[in-house]
């Protein structure tokens, strides 16, 4: 006869015991910083060198020794001569030693013999950069467990950080089962089913940070989805297993994983998303979702997306939350947490 | 002399010239739907199949003919005989054409003889999932200019669409200019200075929806410039020229833009941003940013951004606003729109 469901366990308790049980791990890889966009570090990146590195002009016009231009004023222009008073500079030059401040080509009138006349006097250190203005050698760049974005890769460049250690992605392999079920482009026969639920799986892990990597499909058979479910625990970090989750004759998930692991709960307190399998498969953690696409779907981010929030040292995003008045009654079994499609509207100020 | 900027153009202002005068070309290319997450639809996508594609038993059970099993009750229980009046179904398995209902295998007495006993009658059509419950051939899925989320990947692929045509990432050419520039990597001397914005720019291009392409760094050479500037208007898009934008006696940015194209705007009355070039390059878009990091990034926000979006049929997101009371007196030069870089507190009350 069919086995019952073993759990009706409520979903945040089966989290926890999940999360208690199975962790993926924390693996730690080298990139080229200008390829990490997205990554999370995996420790904090110090600074290697000071940018810029020396002192440097901040405009374009020319470097002087400031106490030589003390005095100067709409009375009493100064003249400085070439090279030996003032040097031309860009922004960006690297300040001539002897000099100690840059002023900006609007405010120079150059003389036909070179000269270059000020009405004003320079301060000391005006529009010059000083080494480190920006990163100081030794100085944190970006802590552990940072998501890095396009203005962190700079600044880590810019620290001369031209590799970063960031958390490798967790490796889920994904093993479509169902007699049913047929690749998306094949023609469909009654009883075919096209397999469009790894392609949205893939998709959700891939958006959360997880490599997925989708096995080809197994049918209702014990054997061939015992071998498929080791294989794919030797391969990857987490197995998920859809569907054949359920408890219907043909639905092995949680017998493969009682065989190969542990079987930590089956069948959760909520609606949709009931026939789900947490488990483990020699000793990597184990997912059996529901066949029926909302189902799994929910069941992957109430119960995969915190392992890998988890492993990549993440908080997991919360979904936004809207206090809203009922149009009409929602009648729910004891027990169950259902989850139930709604459109939200405002009508006469409620 | 020195050429002074042509324009302090408001930043409003030069951004509308500048979507009026430059846009980006709308390709199509078709891409598999399974790899399609993120991308941006270029015409509506219909069903090409319904979804289930026959009757489907929803639930696991057996499926019978309603009509025969009227009048069951707890005080009068049903027989059905296998084969004849009942045929055992799993989920997803097609209805027999004779049976227009399933009961739910919990719901069902199995008799030594194989017999199914029952204590309610079925509903015509009950658990039974009709042709197209999912998606009906020649149903929208999506709509054009629609960004793919995981699960339109799903619908698309339920409803026989396994490609789907989506708006090519525009290609943005990146030319670094500047004889001081080095490669990130390489070691530094007095007056160089590490390429890291064509790395910050190419991340938040690629995070835009564009395809970005950094080529070689370009020392302050009017040939040289010139040359790489046709070279990337010919590959690419759109040309991004950093730096080289201000007036100085090296900035050969404008001059380039002026020769093989057209100088919409220099100078954007803005702060940082202020040395902006926009205009085209052999017909192509083309912007001059700054050499300052933050004033390059918010100039590739200001001009670059609406331009891709646009490109892709995507309103452009809006940064977040926040009414605060300044702590301090800000003073800024009339005409100019300055930004400045605050930190955001609650203090008593205020």
């Amino acid at each position: 006869m069919q086995k019952v469901y073993l759990n009706n366990i409520p979903r945040h308790e089966a989290r926890r015991l999940f999360i208690s049980r199975a962790a993926l791990p924390r693996r730690v890889e080298t990139v080229a910083t200008d390829g990490a966009l997205g990554r999370v570090t995996a420790k904090a990146a110090f600074a290697r060198l000071s940018m810029p590195g020396y002192q440097a002009a901040a405009m374009d016009g020319i470097a002087v020794r400031a106490e030589r231009t003390f005095g100067a004023s709409d009375q009493a222009p100064l003249q400085l001569a070439p090279e030996e008073e003032y040097r031309a500079v860009d922004t960006g030059d690297p300040l001539p030693p002897e000099c100690d401040a840059v002023i900006k080509v609007e405010e120079i009138q150059f003389l036909p013999g070179g000269e270059a006349e000020i009405l004003a006097p320079a301060v000391p250190w005006q529009h010059v950069r000083p080494v480190g203005e920006d990163v100081v050698a030794g100085e944190l760049i970006v802590p552990a467990y940072h998501r890095l974005r396009p203005a962190d890769l700079g600044a880590l460049l810019a620290g001369g950080v031209t590799e970063v250690a960031v958390l490798a992605r967790p490796k889920v392999i994904i093993i479509p089962t169902g007699t049913e079920l047929i690749p998306p482009g094949e023609p469909r026969r009654p009883g075919s089913i096209p397999d469009f639920n790894s392609a949205v799986i893939a998709a959700y892990l891939s958006e959360w940070g997880a490599e997925p990597v989708t096995g080809g499909i197994v049918p209702d058979n014990l054997e061939r989805l015992r071998a498929a479910a080791a294989a794919a625990a030797a391969e990857g970090d987490l197995v998920i297993i859809n569907a054949g989750s359920s408890a219907g004759r043909e639905d092995y998930t949680a017998r493969v994983m009682e065989e190969l692991g542990e079987v930590l709960l089956h069948g959760v307190a909520a609606r949709p998303g009931k026939p789900t399998v947490l488990g483990t498969i020699a000793g990597k953690p184990a997912v059996g979702l529901p066949g029926y696409p909302v189902s799994a779907y929910l069941s992957l981010e109430w119960f995969v997306r915190p392992l890998i929030s988890g492993c990549l040292g993440q908080p997991e995003p919360e979904r936004e939350r809207l206090a809203a008045e009922l149009g009409r009654r929602v009648v729910s079994e004891m027990g169950v947490e259902e989850h139930v499609r709604m459109t939200v509207g405002f009508v006469g100020g409620r």
